[in-house]
């Protein structure tokens, strides 16, 4: 099995946070891959085959997959006697469900707390870009957003009130396990640690005790990122 | 069964979110009950039993629940041989991570669209209890809140964008068959069914045609309310 990820300067380093799910779904079914990084400038020509313009792609045999989404149930019906992923229909709705709504509380303010810090682990290459593509998008250079990073975090921290809330009784998103639904938010976490080193969390929040308990689980996969 | 229930001056049309998705749920698993009707200010002294200060309260036999959330998990532990709420514990951690999702983006906002036209349908007895403790908790008045409710309003309809999204590829929140995901967010239309006459989302809304479809499974129960 290949893995298509983005990488910066550092090709060992992949950081995209839909690739990071792609990971832990790999991990949570015990399935063994390889990493194909790649830069931002290569992901047009690489991934031609896969008629993609983003990672991940996975690459299973003659099955080609793009798309986290995608991936993550291609995974879950392709390898269904390993561990599941959303524990059923229901459980699949709800991780689909998880997929859109961090969309715009959630990672669009960290994709602004973060875009400074991201551009400056790309490749020379990739930095011209990602600045031509990502500033209009933002609507502000990547200075100014490095400068009003504070505003973006607010937002984060006041939308990630119902995460907080939720795990005051319960200790995974998914119950009393990890899977898909944790994946999908620690992947967040995992990719500001590997781009950034803002502080995303205040020291009481619930959020943290949960990363402890993703770290324990994952200790292989993300022990050389800085917490 | 008994299930008490907040009404305003019509004893035969409960109208809280809350209660809303344990009818729901009570459908979903076929079972029967009498429906105790309460006002705001005869709640206090009538739950003193089930130690409750908010609707509902379930009262099976010699079991008594209080709170929408341990209610449904009652049902569904007690009645576990009947049609699952939450088809597991991956899809039950789900549905607990929405209740406390929609509180802010969109309880919240949905109440200040609401509150002067729930006041309206109030007994005189309870208007104002209503007024005085709720004004404070909006921080304006009534006539306020009705004056501005498309502010509100557009608050809420900006955060329906991520089930918008979700519902372009799915037919229920709960996957192929409506569940208790599916009630949580039904309630909060029935809500304003019941309450108002506020026009709620856009023609084009994929919501819309989740709502015919959840109309469709719930015809005896909610036909008494207009669209």
């Amino acid at each position: 099995m290949k893995l298509y990820e983005l990488v910066g300067s550092d090709h060992t380093q992949g950081f995209s946070p839909f690739v990071w799910r792609i990971k832990l779904a790999l991990a949570h079914k015990n399935l063994d891959y390889e990493l194909i990084p790649l830069q931002f400038t290569e992901i047009k020509d690489a991934l031609t085959f896969a008629d993609s313009k983003t990672v991940p792609v996975l690459e299973d045999g003659n099955n080609v997959t793009k798309d986290s989404w995608d991936i993550a149930c291609y995974l879950e019906e392709t390898y269904a006697d390993r561990p599941s992923l959303f524990g059923g229909n229901v459980g699949r709705a709800g991780s689909k469900l998880l997929n859109s709504q961090i969309i715009m509380p959630l990672l669009a303010p960290l994709f602004r707390t973060l875009v400074a810090d991201i551009h400056d682990i790309l490749d020379d290459a990739d930095k011209d870009y990602f600045r031509s593509t990502r500033e209009p998008r933002i609507g502000c250079t990547f200075e100014e957003a490095r400068e009003n990073y504070k505003v973006s975090l607010a937002i984060f921290k006041k939308n990630l009130w119902s995460y907080n809330k939720y795990l005051l009784t319960e200790e995974y998103f998914s119950g009393e396990a990890p899977a898909y639904n944790d994946y999908i938010l620690y992947s967040m976490f995992l990719w500001a640690r590997g781009t950034s080193n803002i502080k995303l969390l205040d020291d009481d929040d619930p959020l943290n005790k949960w990363l402890v308990r993703m770290d324990q689980s994952f200790g292989d996969l993300v022990a050389h990122l800085k917490r």
